[in-house]
């Protein structure tokens, strides 16, 4: 339709039935959307390379079906996530291809291999086994948007020392996503010892004045000095897509 | 008057005046408090030795003048907490043999030599400059309750580098006071490097979501599997007396 | 690995191969944690005779039979804690040995008898019988940490005196532990009677403006003053724990 | 006016000229406050005795004066809270017999004596000096609503002796108010000690984590087994009048 | 045990085999528990005719049978709070003589005839339907503590006409509790009609910004200024107590 | 019986057995209520047309059957909200005429045609599509309160291209409700686009630091600026009675 | 520059120089700004008659002046919210014509004739009289506005009465604003005695368990059921600019 | 002294007096300190180029003095943050070649030419004037990093199209800095627009319920999916120094 009005008022100006002022005038009257939205709309194209991803929980297993058919048909990969072990079941027993990733509690739908895309290795670090969920989503993202990834997993900052042992893999990171939810800390050691970007994913877990979360949160936001950010607590997704768009190669001829 | 009561009673028995079974009566019907308030003041003595504390904000150089002259009389140390500089001065001016501690903003009057009587000695370590004045305000229980001092100050976990080059002095305390206010981690790096108690003390510097101290706080109450115990944010004195409490020799023959 | 690299450096020192100029700077370009994090992991033999302790909520039958299975092997007492029933029972069918303490909450395997370590007995205390179990699992873990150990249960504030009757046997601790939940001033009234110091568990019973022992948890901090810390809400743990560092005797030769 | 329009239509259904329906139908349409606003105001008359009370906080000197004279030309006695010294003696000046009780920070206008009206007598208990001005501002209240008042001051929890001094006296009381910032325990203890109503006013006294007055307001709130109600933080004046209403003597007779 | 040692020590008194300066520092050194704790204990019998109340959340079958049958051993009427049905049947299965008040979710035992003993009648006032459990569970109080009880349920402020219904119903009473979750204000609108004493009871029921109860807590602190008092959030039963404290009829002979 | 009072009462009067004077005293004494309630329940009457409107949750299928059973009698149009499926079920098969709108939760009883009622069609726009049960809420208040409907979902703020597709249509709407949870930033965007009222919905969806809605609703506060009001977390129906009336032709004679 | 790419563009359309389908790329090429901007600024004429509103807090007096002067200079009325007096006075010296408002701290430019918009007339409605400041903003923008004002003050909920007095008054508003601090009750009870929009203001005076305006916030929110919506504590210009736009008299010929 | 101990070992083993093993262990039992920290020290090395940044608020002039003085010997830029005009003047006349930036509120002394490190320009967005101070803040820190910098002020989202205006040059940007108090909407729709990382600042402007930037953190933080990151409130610093580590050009041969 917006194409449509658009090409009769562009006709109408190279058969002369409209004058150029009219024709600028009518322009401006065009509903909005249709100008407007398509171009918006175009830069999109700049993330191509990246999965498309759907947030699973509060989706039935019907409507994740429906999404991820849809996306499959529209090419390009999938990643699905916060899907529970008995829905990503369901789920996969009606779409070929489909592979669950329980650690990461997200499905995978390669339908093109992943191109590198990253400018160095992502390191995902966590304090505690229990941050392991959240790790994982934010792994999952890094991997399918083209990164090498590295795990450096269970260094909690009381027992330091563990941490120390990973310390030179650490310094290899182009990024270093760090997950906690007791030991929201690690984030601030962790800065201290790399000299690349950090983000810090604060968890749920915990229990007492952690406040689901709220703890870690806080503890990661007043040490940000050192080039620290900041995701949303358990917000795995969101701090793998960060880090992936922070390593991304990218030409600067703009 | 309570003395008085209970004298005429022990008086009457021993006349024969009163029946054993009527004295029983008699003392059950005594006032309360005449028996049991002294009875509960009594345990107090056993923490002679200690200075007297008086917390000297939203006093008055008057009302603080007063409670000093009249604990002066009492003998033993006396300790004022949170006196600014002006207020100090007027006081000072009014008491002789009183000595301000600007950087602790306390004021001090040793009425008699403090002895020693601690275990071993008490390190107070500050993760940066502004948790100073909390922190020489536990330094000044710390010492006026007769253990032996040492600082640790400016130590942050941003640059862990510099805790450790500190850390076999650290090793030799008995106890740990962790001062930190935008560094909550701190004490969750300190407790995973010693191995005697730690108290951690939240303090109200930093801005933004650190909220007057409770990032902080959370941050110091979730990591207390390490055997670190938290007091109010801002509480030196709290914290001081705490670990003198902690260090003090002790008979065990109760 | 890191053995092996210092002991070629050291060789090639020997040999004459190296300067010792070549060799300092050949140190300092070690890889940090081959060196650091062994020193850092040293001390930690100084905490030998307590137990390993797990934390048992959010970890699966498979995952504590593994850990403790591991664990045993190292020699030593293991304790898990916050384990229900059903899960231990699992468990224990697996695990020769284990013994569960319901009331705690916890497992415990005693691979070895408890040395005696601590200084004086130590007291737990509870507000209500809701406590109980928080305050079980602070018990377990001073008793496994070798220290004598006694129950002054279900003396609330608001009846103060059933706290009264238990008056003397308090004072002969030489530390306490207090669990409360609806009662949080019960910390501040036991740290008004005893002269030694006192720790202080919020726990989450409760309801209403209770906030899963929020109010508990400030009411405790704010009554700092005399001597007592504070843990988490709900940290049997750390609160018997830190009981335990504090009770333990040290030979003070450092 | 209302008067009016009911008078003219009684008198119309006097004279006939309005039929008893069509009088039940006007009354319905009659504006309502017309009605209803008299009647609800009517009760307010069943308060008589008790003094008019006046927030001074926020007011300017010519508000307060103003507001003062127009209640005098009403008769009765006249308090009013929250003034600070300036304050009140800028509008002394100006208002002949008018009273300044600095400890409570209120004006007083008595202009006419104050019956007793009381059944018992009312104690302010307070845990700290810190809390003095808000348990003054409730005795004010107390003593011109016709009560009997005594003052229990300075009895805080941590040091339970003080208060068991003075229980005896507590217990003559007939409802007890008690005002408490750092120790909101108080109320709980000494709602376990009596056997009266006992209403709690957290006071915003304290630092650190005692957020102006919360602390102990959930403190209170959650010790509310025993008879204990509360107000708002520092409502001094609240606690004096609901206790005031509470040991009103009253016919029963309705 | 106590009554022996004192005993002995008068004896002593009285044979002379103790002087009486002797026999005061012998008392003094008397364990504390031992005299005041009985003392303490003896004024709760001021508060017979009161029902023993248990809280049943929290405690199961066994343990509420094996309470209620002691506390029935001790005479006296039992009132056991927040039993959900399932459980007070089961419960009931095994007590003769329990009843389930499942409007009040509470069990009671009557060993004896509640006798009057209020001065007037206690108003349970509600907003909505959903506050009902609470406002049962302050009933039941109110009536088992010999109070004449009359209800004014569903009178929400927002269809403030309903309340007007029933206005002269609550002038009626002596104490008004009124229990509200969603709208607060209707203790204001109440207080504001009524010239006796009202407590406040916030309920948990509603949703999004309520809070659990919260916003009721809050609006209904804010207006207090008219006699208002409240208790904590839910605290059906509080509120039953403190009314009838207040309402009880006492000799003022103290 | 209120009316039968007055009646006498005016009979009186009519018969000269009462003079106005006495009458006008009568009627001060009359029960308030009688008079003034039904003032006050008469305007409730202007808001006919509008459907009675029930909160099912929390309430039995038992409890919903009895209320529409009795509003249907009362005639007019009967929605029930916040009514699960199994629930729903239940109760229409008790009910004839009956309809169950999933997407909205909502039970409709159409007793009468719904006639318009609104100047303009009024919009519902959402972020996401877990907001949609929350805008299906407030559409069908929308739509039974005589309103032209339509709906603008899924237009985040974040891909700020799928609302300009339909702004034009947006511009139509003569009142907006915008229903978001994780991007309360909508609620902004769209009242810097249109020229009409807009009523902002925060929703409970969203994870971390959403906290059930909160972080929707400061947001949405914190751009009230530009026209924009906001309703209760979740309260999708009171968005759509506030717009309703809104966008109700009146006249304006009053 | 956008409208001669755009001519330019449409000139080669019109010489043949380009074909419509490059025009068509051409056009999705161009800078996006520089269509869709212009479109969006167009509709922001349809809100003509508006004074232009600029937030006086936080800006010196000259950039104040400086921004009324180019206001002036676009023709039409400009508003100045949260001006003290002091800034005002410094203010009007400089700029002819300008007028304070102290009660509504707003400076006031009338550079035409208000012209009368509204549907029916604004009631703004305060609970007492320090909600006073807030509510006079909200009536300057009414007024500036075009609309009908008239002001229900010091109505508060606690004494009903004084707002029944005004109750006719109230019905005759076409849209209600409510205005409080510590009585946000007064919102309900308003909403339910009216049957057009009302619009609650929480202010931020009170004290205690206020928390700044955000108990009548909640408050509030909380009864959002009958029509009710809010805006952001002490916004008394959002407001009384959403009350005017609701109020706006409007040709629905879209 | 620890480069002695450990040449003083070394020279053993060379001189045959240390055998390998003992030399083994006498490194293991070497402080740790002595040689963890010079290593970790070591890496920062990493970070030159960027300038020294010091804290100033909280700090005297001298202090300040002190620590610029200390800095320029170590050659370098140094920059102080959140120094106010007055404590600038007086110490910018004390420091030779130190530079007040007003609108950033910092000092910069530039001891040697800032060189380009960055791979793109670095975009700083504000939504209002009042959250310049911040934006300057972090514009510093972007430019002394040897960053292209440029603004896009004033951009909020209420107003969208003013955003627009700037859309192509916002797509320029490597990496974009939001700052923002009341529309923290803006980072959601700048993420929405550009494909590069986003860093969101929220700031403490604002009142009401905008908490100091806590409305502008939570919904900063809620929108996070699209790989926006967020920093503490107010950290305009913290922001930069982000922004500068992401942007920085690096080799990764690691």
């Amino acid at each position: 339709m917006n194409p449509k009005k658009l090409k009769k008022l562009l006709e109408e100006v190279k058969q002369g039935n409209c004058s150029i002022d009219e024709a600028m005038e009518g322009l401006a009257r065009l509903p909005f959307a249709d100008i407007g939205a398509a171009v918006v709309d175009h830069h999109r194209a700049l993330r191509t390379g990246y999965p498309e991803v759907v947030l699973g929980s509060g989706k039935t297993v019907e409507q994740i079906v429906a999404i991820v058919e849809e996306l499959r048909r529209a090419g390009g990969n999938v990643l699905v996530t916060r899907v529970d072990s008995d829905k990503a079941t369901a789920v996969c027993r009606q779409i070929e291809g489909l592979e669950y990733r329980e650690a990461a509690r997200s499905l995978v739908l390669l339908g093109e291999p992943v191109e590198p895309a990253g400018r160095g290795p992502i390191a995902v670090v966590t304090a505690g086994t229990s941050d392991l969920p959240v790790a994982e989503e934010a792994a999952v993202v890094v991997e399918l948007s083209g990164n090498e990834l590295f795990r450096v997993f269970d260094v909690g900052v009381a027992g330091v020392h563990r941490l120390f042992h990973r310390i030179d893999e650490l310094r290899r990171a182009a990024v270093v996503i760090v997950v906690a939810g007791m030991e929201g800390a690690l984030a601030s050691v962790v800065g201290g010892l790399v000299d690349c970007p950090v983000i810090a994913v604060p968890t749920s877990v915990g229990y007492g004045a952690s406040f689901g979360g709220v703890a870690a949160l806080l503890s990661m936001l007043n040490s940000c000095a050192a080039g620290i950010t900041v995701v949303n607590i358990d917000n795995g997704f969101g701090a793998g897509y960060a880090a992936s768009l922070i390593n991304r190669k990218r030409e600067h001829n703009r």
